[in-house]
């Protein structure tokens, strides 16, 4: 890795609204020399069941990075100067065979993570979160997953599919590619198909807290049960837009009222700080939904904060291992 | 009432998306033999103020439904498998006549909820409410009012009507159709046209929990503040969506900003469980002013809400029967 | 078919703005004692290459459809008055497998064409045609195919796939499906892969007026070419709605500038009065990119001038078995 | 009349963006010692059959018509200095009953057209016209009608309501208010309810320019054949705008495909020159469904040419009376 | 001051929606005889580094304060019956000349706030707030500056202007108008550039209260570190509408999620009772990329609070004068 | 100059969605040997008079150019394979300073053009005409301004600033930069400031062509009437996305009713096929008011046919110098 970050264009030189879309105006992968994290974008939406066009979400997001600035106050660190963040442009599958497009995201997905870079994939549906949950299994073995969700997502088959975006976690747990002691669902809401969707999650390995949990337990409490939840070990961070409200993300596939608000999500994401977040995606932005970018931003921030999570953790190993 | 209930169409032969726009994919009236409970749209707006289309609501929250799924497990219920639930259709009325359309109303709703059946009415603007309410008090006697609004509705008279979407409150008390030791506004906020607005719709029976209580209340102490002021015996429930923030309904004919969140109106009407729900109205959804169905989703969630606690309640006066 | 067609719901009691969304308010099939014509929805867009959604195309044209009255003056017919027209609600079919769906769509229109039934089919994506014309094709023999599209949906394969919207006319050619003498590609435009595209697909048995073509043309000569290549037999007529130029059509999945107005095609296709339309289709209507219903609007009215057609025909048909 | 009228505000002393939206940025009526003409907002969407919003309709207008320049290049007139224009603000009318808000309007109209103040209205809903219409033959006797329109406008009633904003034009011949010989409508389209309405339109005293017919006819043809149905005499303008197609005009109630674009309607209304146009009105812009302020530019362009034809015309009057 | 003063339209005379948009329909200020205080719009947005658009935020703010009624009952004030509060339009400024625009709008406010009428500027970007500071330390010596925003703007220059939407703040310490140890930020939140945007701040004699601080101090700790740090003595509010959350104020420049909802500003706005608030603006309300008003409306209401803030001091300075 | 240029991403490989938005999925310009063509942003909207939001241009046309195919039917060239076209990005300038804008402008747009390069600059507002034509004469000396527009553009000053969007064609004129003989303005309409404006213009050396003149000459005549101004010799196209109607092209900054149709200004570009097009620009492109990428489309494909041209000449120049 090099000694020196290359960072995002200056906007003293170049204003904000100026120069191709790369996520936060960092510099593509092929301009560096390496990275430790690339943004990733992932655009497929194939296994959307109803409101389809998250294939535009990472254009999207990538358009609604534009602002960020390099320092980050709550996390005190400075995500793309302690390390080097690159956007590695879009892994390409096919919009016509999930089964296909699946291997692909796999495949790209492993090239990318070669030699211990971390991943922030930008989806896309969530479908993505398989293959790429198979890559981390490989490198780390079976991770925790933190979920960040309206929905639980480990429905078995949807007109005979097993890969869909209603599927990605059951098919995760039937891998062997999460820590079922340590894996959970956050911010679920909105009616099911039964019961025993409930039951099912759990014994797939998922705690669940649900919004109304968020309410019960208040921001502490709930970082904390996210937290002993998580125990130690690497995380995975898969966060489905549609974890907050319609009125903070309009943009996505099958949204829920009575959700999370941004200012909740980032709190209780920096509440992971010195987490080892080995990898992360976000998924479930359908551009033709925003309005204003209100979605694309909020999923610009979060990727931000989870970079910056990185950076944290980052530090923490590169000190471990001197 | 049929042994086992008709239920939504099957997601797994038709996709969400697909066939005709009932309320959450629910049979027709007429394709049942008989309901305990109907939504049904009544698409009437002429007593508007000022942004209208609420006539569109009806089948903008109909459109917005399909994603209903058929278990609710913040009430631990299955709405529509414990009782049977369909869509009625739309009374028709007069666009040009608010007194015969109020009318008209009244004997459509008179006729649905002969034998029993319940009324979840998807407006329309506020105005009908009052001939709604007419029904209920020939039913069951005054009823306790819950009315979840930014407005208090209790406005005497505007350029000289007595039936408009400020007034059916008043209008209410004047003629008998409420408890008012029982009944209460919820979520009033905004500027009034004087401080006796407060002190006059107290006279007319209604407490008042302002969001601004809401705030000192909390939760917890909002939700037993209302039961506490419902008591025992028949409850209306009229959510005005306006009741919303406009960050969450901006779809909306008089929208005030400092509004409830859709994550606290739910919490707050599953805290009416073990209530008696005699019937409710969902008002003032106006899609020309909605984004991506924010508006839309959230009112087919609370109808879907209300629905589980009609659900909750028959089961409970079921059981009282045997 | 029954002596006296119901047509649609009586706009002087129940407003165009209340009820359930038929098209054109029409009863649904179930409800009259079979028809003539059906209007069926095929919410499948898992072939589009580009912006995805045309799956809510028919709940979208249905609610744009409420203003349709009974008779066409252009025309001077009443299109549901001399014949039986419904709603044939929706074909199901599987979003996460094309060729299933394609088989699904060709059982669902065989099962409505029986017994002299015409078809109008509201899309959903042009893959929906390859089926459809399949159909046509088994009770007619090879017909001539009328396409209005900007593209020339004769491409081979995409990402591997037989079966998408770039590809229909191509299998339809292949499979004999068409008369290759009597079909035509009508208002093209936009930029292609290659020269060698115009050249293949006229050897697939297609003419080509391009949208220059019609400027050079004129309408009336531009009808007369239309004409003359249709010559005499069963035509079925395919509406790709991006035929229109985004102005008139921005709700669509691959919109090229430089297209039709809606009055143009209006006229051109009323100038086929006296042809045989034996079936039709209106696809590519994707609502997420739809602005205040123009799209939807100008979809219904071209289905409602295909139906027209399709009433004069009876007639003549009728007439000549007398 | 003042000597020298008082114009817009200088666009370089006080940016187009700047300023209360007046109509063209020109004074209120009360800043002037009298008016030629004035633009009255008459915000009045009541008789709406469809979509409602038209009541916002005047502050639209207002707010899109701040690019209005002095000089009219086609009609070679300076419509703001040749003639004293003013704002007259609204006409204030009753939302909740239609038989008294029609007589408002005739009273404020009559009051403006006092000592030969020509009026530009602009709706409002095509209710609107009726009264205006009274006070036209009040002043000048039976009028001219020039009516561009999507509709006839001459239905009986709706709902049993004889004033709504769909038989303005059928009140008007039975009260007299219109010259038989010399009235017209011009851009009809869309399905009707009975052949009849074209005979009863005519029987009532208006001829039909479809836009087939202006297809047929041409621009010239068009127009030579409105200026030999309106002959020699007063002139009312009443121009509905969805006579506009949907792409040019998609802020409106009842929206048809197939209409006319801007600039030909422009052109048709410029051939008015040298007709006596005592006054016009624009009705039906319902800024909910707008994008852009496409439909209230259109409008507020429309009300420039009209004024325009007044000033050449009020130029020849005076040169007529010297 | 005049004794009654008038107030706004009345609603039961002239419906919200129609008549000349000023501020909640109150009387331009040339229609008074002077007024205690004044909204003025200054439409500048010159100074803005990414989304432009605010200079139609005036018109935009206006045209969205239709519905404000005359009593706030959480203030118990009638804000515009114990005053005299009008409009006075616009302070016209130079677009292509920012220096040019910060002396107009300094020379503007000047003479507007003459004998002692305080100002609610609506801008306009933030630019606007220098030279209303100006004038405020001018009348009052240096003032506190309660500051709610996203962003600290206080950063140094971009492209080597001294003057833009980032910089306000940091120029009035460097020119003494504020007073450096009653000054806050509230509401920051996101990226900054360094660590050291938040020291440098400091010492330029502003506190800072980030989103993530009012987390932890809840609403009632946050309100008294406010009160507590704004002291006794004049206060200027400055309210960046991106204080709020792009949900709830999408329609802004430099969007940043995890904002604040409308109704804790309320709240906290509300919570400066008894304060002296000796002026204030509301700025970078960018109507462009609004929706259905929902940014609009909640600039408008802060407005009035703000007013209302006034009514009470001015009832309070009176009493003490007596 | 490379034998073989590197053409546009694969769509058979890498799906239209996918990858970072550079035009036409072209190279960027540092990943290939040099450039005949470059398409390069020019973010600047400071000159804007009313609408701003044009600095997002750029951005917005290279994600609207994606469905951009390699073979123009047209004029038969496949505008990619004859001549290397590559992305130049965007030329970054200041925001505050227009003078150093122009200037930063001038010598980037010179850097690019070294060698022969031709440009097709994207804006920004038309103020960039300017320093793109004072680049054209040093190479070519004075060249023929074809110019579409609304607007004259030829006005002197603005609030004092003699470089805005509204004049840059008189500085050129003023500054020699341009052909008096040969340039012509087209498609202008709408209200001027007065009759003078239009014989300055041509004193200043432009023909005037206006949509009214189009109307008169028809598409052939008006074809013809350009090629005899433009005569022989090095032509600038500058073409102002508002000389279509706001119908095609709603988002940009200063629209006007009564404007082109994509399809004629695609039809008369494409008759500029001989011409010798040495660069070229495409500006008013402003997104916030955009809906569906209409505009963004219809500029992109514009851009297309303007490259194709240049693939023409350059093929033709390549034959004259062998």
């Amino acid at each position: 890795m090099p000694a020196t970050p290359v960072g995002p264009t200056d906007p003293m030189a170049v204003p904000r609204f100026a120069g191709l879309a790369t996520f936060a105006r960092l510099p593509q992968l092929d301009q560096v020399d390496g990275a430790d994290v690339v943004v990733v974008g992932v655009p497929f939406d194939s296994g959307t069941t109803y409101r389809p066009g998250a294939r535009f979400g990472p254009a999207h997001v990538r358009e609604s990075s534009r602002l960020l600035r390099p320092y980050n106050p709550e996390l005190e660190v400075g995500p793309f100067s302690s390390q080097q963040v690159a956007d590695a442009g879009d892994i390409a599958c096919n919009p016509f065979d999930i089964k296909e497009a699946v291997d692909q995201i796999e495949a790209g997905a492993r090239l990318l993570a070669r030699g211990g870079t971390r991943l922030v994939s930008v989806g896309g549906d969530h479908t993505i979160a398989l293959p790429l949950l198979r890559v981390m299994a490989e490198l780390h073995g079976p991770v925790a997953v933190l979920h960040f969700d309206a929905h639980l997502d480990t429905w078995d088959t949807y007109f005979g599919a097993p890969y869909t975006h209603g599927t990605p976690f059951r098919r995760a747990s039937e891998e062997g590619l999460i820590d079922p002691r340590r894996s959970v669902h956050v911010g679920t809401r909105g009616p099911l198909y039964a019961a025993s969707d409930l039951s099912e999650t759990e014994e797939l390995g998922y705690g669940v807290i649900s919004c109304s949990a968020i309410d019960r337990l208040g921001p502490v409490g709930t970082a904390a049960a996210v937290r002993d939840r998580l125990g130690r070990g690497p995380v995975y961070v898969s966060v489905d837009i549609d974890v907050l409200d319609p009125a903070h993300a309009p943009g996505t596939g099958t949204p829920e009222a009575g959700g999370m608000t941004s200012r909740e999500l980032f709190g209780l994401v920096r509440s992971l700080k010195g987490s080892e977040i080995v990898s992360a995606d976000v998924v479930e932005v359908a551009p033709a939904y925003d309005h204003a970018q209100i979605t694309g931003i909020a999923a610009a921030h979060i990727t931000y904060e989870l970079i910056s999570l990185m950076a944290l953790d980052n530090g923490r190993t590169n000190a471990e291992q001197r």
